[in-house]
C-alpha cells in the first residue's frame, strides 16, 4: 500500500517495522504451538535484512545463551564475540501477533470485552498475558539465535493502555531508548488496561500503526501466512490476490491491481470465532492507516523471497 | 529490621512487598534450573497470605491456562470461575532475584560493567534478559497456578534505568495501575540501560528499596535460602544467626540479638564470583535502607512457617 509521502527527516531513521503475523509463526490449529520452521526462516531472513555488513562467510553470533529444552549446557559460542565486533544492525522494530497463543484464553474469558471486577475476566487477563509473553520469549530467543540483538518489550509493562480499542497511553520513550542503544525491540499483541471498560486486547496491528505514526519508518512489512490480501478468504476457490491497493487521504482504500472483473463485488473479509482482535478487516484498515501516513506497506507471505507488490 | 515509624496514611495501603531470593527459588549450582518444590511451597504460602478470604475448603482457581510442558491440553478449570467470584487479594508486590538464571550470562559478558558498544556486552545484555525473563515467566506461572493474579513486569520494559547502580528512572505509574486493577506485579532483577556506562544490572534488592520508598508497604519480606542473616557465611562452622538487627537514622545497622560474644568481631560477608549484584553486604545494606524508611523488614527462609524475628 502506498500513501502520499510526507517529508520527514531523521538523523537516524528507523528503517522498518516488521509485523510477524500470529498465523505465520504459530500453528493456527494447535493450541500454543510455535511454527518453529517458519520462525527460524523468518529470523534468518530478518538477520540478513537487518545486518547489511553480514556476509555468508561470517559466523552467526548467537545471543541466546540459555539452555534449550532437554540440554544441560548453554547454547552460543561466547568466545566468538571477542574476535568479532560487527553486530551492528539497522534500526528495526518487530511486533508479533498471538496466533494460537492468547486467543483461546482471551476469548474464553472475554478479556476483550472488559470487566476486571469479574473473576473470570481477571483470571483470563492473567492467563492471556502468560500465554502471549511465552510466545514473545520464544520469538526473542529465535531472533537472538540468529544474532539479532532482540529485546522483549511487553506493551502492558511499557505502560500501553487502551480506550475503546484505541491507544490511550503508550510509553514510546522506552522503545526509543532501546533502539538508540542498538537493540531491536520485540513487542506483541497483549492484554492491557482500558480506561473505559477496565481491560482490553491490544492487537499487534494497532501497536504497529501507533509505532509507525511515531517512529516514521521507511516502510512497514506485514509477514503473514498467505501471499497477501485476497478479495475473499484465500481458502475459497477463485480467491484473487490483490497486488496493489491505493489508499486515499481519507483513509479509504481501493484495489488498483488486478482490475477486478466485477467491480461491484466487494472484498469479503471474515473474522474467526476465536479472534478477539477483529480479523482481516481490522488488519487491512490498520495497514491503510499506515499508508495514509506516507509510509509504504508491504504484505508478504512469511518465508517468501518475492514480496507481493502492494502500494 | 525495624526503623522509626513514619505516619503515612493510604486509603488503600500496600500490605507487603515480597522478595523471592534467587537462591531460594532456583537451584544455585545448576544453570537455569528452577527449584520447583520451593517455588510451589512459596506460591502456596503467598496465596494464603494474600487471600484472607480463602479457606482450605475452597478450590484453588488456577490462572495459568497454558499448556504445561509435555501436555496437549491447557491446565486450569475455567468453568470454576463462573461459580466463584472471590479472587480478591491483598495488595502485594513480588520481586524476585535471578539465582542460577542470568548471572552466568551477565558475568561472562560483563553487562554489569557497561560498554554496550562492545559486541560481547551487547550480546550478553540480550542473553541476560532472555534468561531472567524466562525465570520471571515461570514465577508468574507458579503464582497464577495458585490463583494469584500475577502479572510479569520486566523493569527494562517498565522504563527502569540506572546511574552508578542507583535508580535513574522508573515508571512506577505502571506498577501502581496494575495494583489498583487488582493484580500482583511480579518484577525481577534485570539488565537495564545505565546513564553513565551504557548498561548495568539492576538487582532485585535495589528494586525492592525503590518500591518500598514509593509504595510504603506495611512490611517487606525477604525470602532466602537460609534462616536469615548470619555473622559469617552460614556454611562455615559456628555461624551465628542474627535474630534482630537495629537500623539507626543514619542507615548504620547493628546486631541487637543475640549479643555477639566478641563484639569486636565484625560481621563477615562474601560475594560469590558469579554474583554481579554485590552479595550479602549489598542485600543487608538494602534491607537497612528500607528499615530506615520506617518499614519493618523480615528475612525468612523460604518455605518456613516460623519467621526469624528481625527488627
Amino acid at each position: 500500500m502506498k500513501g502520499e509521502k510526507q517529508e520527514i527527516h531523521h538523523t537516524k531513521p528507523i528503517r522498518c517495522i516488521v509485523k510477524l503475523g500470529g498465523a505465520a509463526i504459530t500453528c493456527k490449529n494447535e493450541l500454543e504451538k510455535i511454527n518453529e520452521e517458519n520462525l527460524d526462516i523468518v529470523s534468518s531472513q530478518l538477520r540478513q535484512a537487518m545486518m547489511p555488513g553480514w556476509s555468508s562467510s561470517m559466523k552467526v553470533l548467537g545471543m541466546d545463551w540459555s539452555k534449550r529444552h532437554g540440554e544441560s549446557e548453554v547454547s552460543g559460542n561466547i568466545e566468538d564475540f571477542v574476535h568479532n565486533a560487527n553486530v551492528d544492525s539497522s534500526r528495526f522494530v518487530v511486533v508479533h501477533g498471538a496466533g494460537s497463543f492468547g486467543h483461546f484464553q482471551a476469548s474464553k474469558s472475554g478479556v476483550h470485552k472488559g470487566g476486571l471486577d469479574q473473576s473470570l475476566v481477571k483470571a483470563g487477563f492473567v492467563a492471556t498475558r502468560i500465554s502471549v509473553t511465552t510466545l514473545n520469549l520464544e520469538v526473542v530467543r529465535a531472533l537472538a539465535r540468529e544474532g539479532i540483538p532482540s529485546i522483549g518489550m511487553s506493551p502492558f509493562s511499557c505502560g500501553w493502555s487502551t480506550k475503546e480499542k484505541n491507544i490511550a497511553s503508550a510509553d514510546l520513550a522506552v522503545v526509543d531508548k532501546a533502539i538508540d542503544s542498538g537493540f531491536i525491540p520485540v513487542l506483541h499483541g497483549d492484554a492491557v488496561l482500558d480506561k473505559l471498560q477496565g481491560c482490553s486486547i491490544l492487537s499487534g496491528d494497532v501497536i504497529i500503526r501507533h509505532l509507525a505514526a511515531h517512529l516514521k519508518p521507511e516502510y512497514v512489512v506485514f509477514l503473514t501466512d498467505v501471499f497477501g490480501v485476497y478479495d475473499r478468504p484465500p481458502t475459497e476457490p477463485n480467491a484473487v490476490l490483490l497486488r496493489e491497493i491505493a489508499v486515499g487521504k481519507d483513509g479509504k482504500w481501493s484495489v488498483v491491481k488486478p482490475e477486478l472483473q466485477n467491480m461491484d463485488k466487494q472484498v469479503q473479509t471474515t473474522v474467526a470465532a476465536h479472534d478477539t482482535t477483529g480479523g482481516m478487516e481490522t488488519k487491512i484498515a490498520e495497514a491503510a492507516m499506515i499508508a495514509r501516513l506516507g509510509i509504504d506497506v508491504y504484505i508478504v507471505k512469511a518465508g517468501c523471497r518475492q514480496p507481493q507488490t502492494t502500494h
